[in-house]
């Protein structure tokens, strides 16, 4: 099971959430404390806006904890919005074509969780894609495909309409193979100005998935932190929270998604649909 | 531009061929003559028979030239049937599944040359690929898909009827979207048994490929040379020539195949044919 | 911590114990039990003696679970002697050259441990290594350079007594420099005939070092298992037992060495001495 | 024989030297047109200094023509002061730690060349390194030794006469070897304010090394150029032009150093000393 994070606010260094924290990506990419598996050392990417809006990437094949770029990168990168993801492969090739967030246009894109069976439903997921998406796609995982199902459905219009119709195909592709809980997911796109995070699993029993609490609030709950700095706007999705202050991370419902924003954040529910 | 080469005969040490030679294959990958560029450093492949008569691969990213553990391979591993690969990527990702040569049950494939304008046309080929050999298809390459397309038009039973209906296939689905000369190729195949090996071109232009001369015409035409050891059937097929001795390679024509085989092989004409 | 296992007797394929069994090398590397850190996964290294008795290394940087050359080697390889280990860095660097086993001439070297405070010990350690042995240093761990030290002080001569010289040394420089406790270790050398492995800590608090018991033993407690192929002299030497069958391991006591060579195996007590 | 870059002027995005332009370092990796050896494929590296004026390193093993994470990194990183580096191995292993550029506390080095016979004389030269220095040499390259020979004669404190102390002692330790010739050289070391490149050799037959032409100068030589937006200050040290263009490109000649550096830029005499 992999791990993820995404970030928007005051442009902060990559790793004061990547690196420094206890109990930060890096950390949990050794010891994970609520993922399925225990060790997520089969890759890792960081997708950051850089400071002309555009997607950069950087992925390795190599664990995260003893990728020294990384950390060099971490240092030397600050960036407004950024997804971090560390691997646990269930199953497709260690390659950097597999490894999260993917990107597509200004689009990025990560996954934690699974399409299941989907040797099986491949062909018939991949037939799907947009003939002018289809050149575009590069690996070969159940998590990649997703996301350009997702562009099929018009993520880049009406993101939330174009997951829940992805979702809905899938589990129709599924259902029609014998599959009976044909997804489990956490997912975070982002166009470089908001993030949106969904929450479903085919079985209602979904992987977890959290928000910080809203940076004024922390303020006031934590006058003598090192937050003073920081945006009312900044925000943080997890996957797992980093840290233990009581107060800080709120977990996103089952069959929920949230959109962090400029203005007023959303949250709400989760519906797959009929593509 | 790829180089390749394809062992059959007396078992041998890798290394006798990827390694010590005068141009040997890892000689080439630094500095190709023949070849269309004049560095393979995109990675490379081995593919040998075991002891018990199954495929191995090794394949790795690395440059032929620095990567030790081939070196060490090779002097470690002997086989009567093996074949060596070093890439140059024509534009698909640097991964180890995109490395030839691809495997599929007792089979070995490898391909020097391309499929014109590849991601345009790929959708459409791998589409006609096997619903029960899709799972297996693990990369991204034009070579990885023209395999599958063998295996579906039948290289287990008939190679020759199935290379040939692959190409036909190719160039017909390439022609409808208004490509030319759709493929360039010379390819090698082998069921651990007999290798079979392909010169074509959509343009009648093809990159080179030489066999190597009779065993026993060689010890006659160089006695002096440490041949004895190796039995008459001993062949070797190659992209390039390894070393200038005359007499010791022969190229095939044009729009030709040859098997080397138990007893005595063949050199065909090759045509493609609708699939 | 890493874990390591040493394999003498009748030729079986690496993947005998790599990869098939259950709770194998690479399942360890996973999820050690009796490790001090519960992932291995900052590299590995395989060394064999092929069918000339020289011996071959395959060392690689990613985690052992998810390299599939390894896995290939391991179906395609079969040895009569052959060491495996897999890493958990204490601190130096991530790279081949760092990778155990180490090798110099025909004898295979890999260490599970410590040189403490290594980086302060490290110079004076490097010269003492033997002028004509000093250009063979490749990497940088403190693992190294005890083989070097071993090796200088004789250990193609005689093995125990150049081990306890190589200790007996590391510990007079750590007290010199105020390091109490100067070395952890367990430690296997071979010379491609016989094994040596050594149980040491400057605490008497050693790390696990099991072997097997004999052959001709383990047939009779176990008539319906499948070892009757094996030879009686087959042993295998490792850090954490593979699987739970009573009778099958045997812990080597603190500060003792065994030695399993053609005829009577060996265990004897270890004691640094001065170089 | 590698190849290096050196940039100091206006921040500009890293890919405007090591991607964009005909004739870029990547298009040199492949390509090289002075260099000992057509291709450098053994790996590179690039340092800059980022927002807070630290150095940064992205180094890799692989070569940097196929490297994806290099090009996103151009793309997403401005500096103002950097360095990059193409490896040619003369012999050293091929990994993350023998890769230039070199970095301790804020400096930067690279070398193109090599210390001849450099296995044979290492271990004095390594001897030679400071007490306190000596535990940050993380590879085994004559390169980095070279680099903390020079910080032992005291580059931080006096680039110019640590460097020629550092080469006169190299020349010493060669001599009494009985290598003539002990050091062939191009080296740009930078603390983040000012770069010194150097050109020298024992043979006085020295890598080709240049600097570009006075902005305000080509400015004024090509006033339809792109270059306004770059400041007067703006200087590249390269060790092969990039690009034809006529009066853009110094040679700095044989046994000379350059330093650029705020203020009026300075060209002098190199003469190796006693150390």
């Amino acid at each position: 099971m992999c791990r993820w994070l995404a970030y928007s606010g005051t442009p902060i260094l990559l790793e004061e959430l990547l690196v420094k924290r206890d109990r930060s990506l890096i950390d949990q990419s050794l010891h994970s404390r609520l993922g399925a598996t225990t060790t997520n050392g089969d890759g890792f990417g960081v997708g950051w806006y850089d400071t002309q809006g555009m997607p950069r990437l950087y992925r390795s094949t190599h664990p995260a904890w003893n990728d020294r770029n990384l950390r060099e990168l971490a240092a030397g990168v600050s960036s407004p919005l950024f997804f971090a993801h560390i691997r646990a492969s269930t199953g497709t090739a260690i390659q950097e074509t597999n490894t999260h967030p993917f990107r597509y246009g200004r689009w990025l894109w990560m996954h934690n969780g699974l399409i299941r069976e989907f040797q099986r439903l491949k062909r018939e997921l991949v037939l799907a894609v947009d003939d002018s998406l289809f050149p575009s796609l590069e690996g070969t995982t159940d998590s990649e495909t997703f996301f350009y199902l997702a562009l099929t459905f018009g993520l880049e219009r009406d993101p939330v309409d174009a997951v829940e119709r992805a979702v809905g195909f899938i589990e129709a592709v599924g259902h029609r193979h014998g599959v009976e809980q044909p997804i489990q997911m956490t997912v975070a796109a982002s166009d470089g100005t908001s993030i949106w995070a969904f929450r479903y699993s085919s079985e209602g029993d979904s992987r977890s998935l959290f928000f910080s609490t809203r940076m004024d609030t922390l303020k006031a709950l934590y006058p003598e932190s090192e937050l003073e700095w920081l945006s009312d706007e900044t925000r943080i999705v997890v996957s797992e929270p980093l840290g233990d202050l009581p107060g800080v991370w709120n977990e996103v419902p089952e069959s929920a998604y949230g959109v962090v924003q400029p203005g007023q954040d959303e949250l709400a529910t989760f519906t797959p649909r009929a593509a």
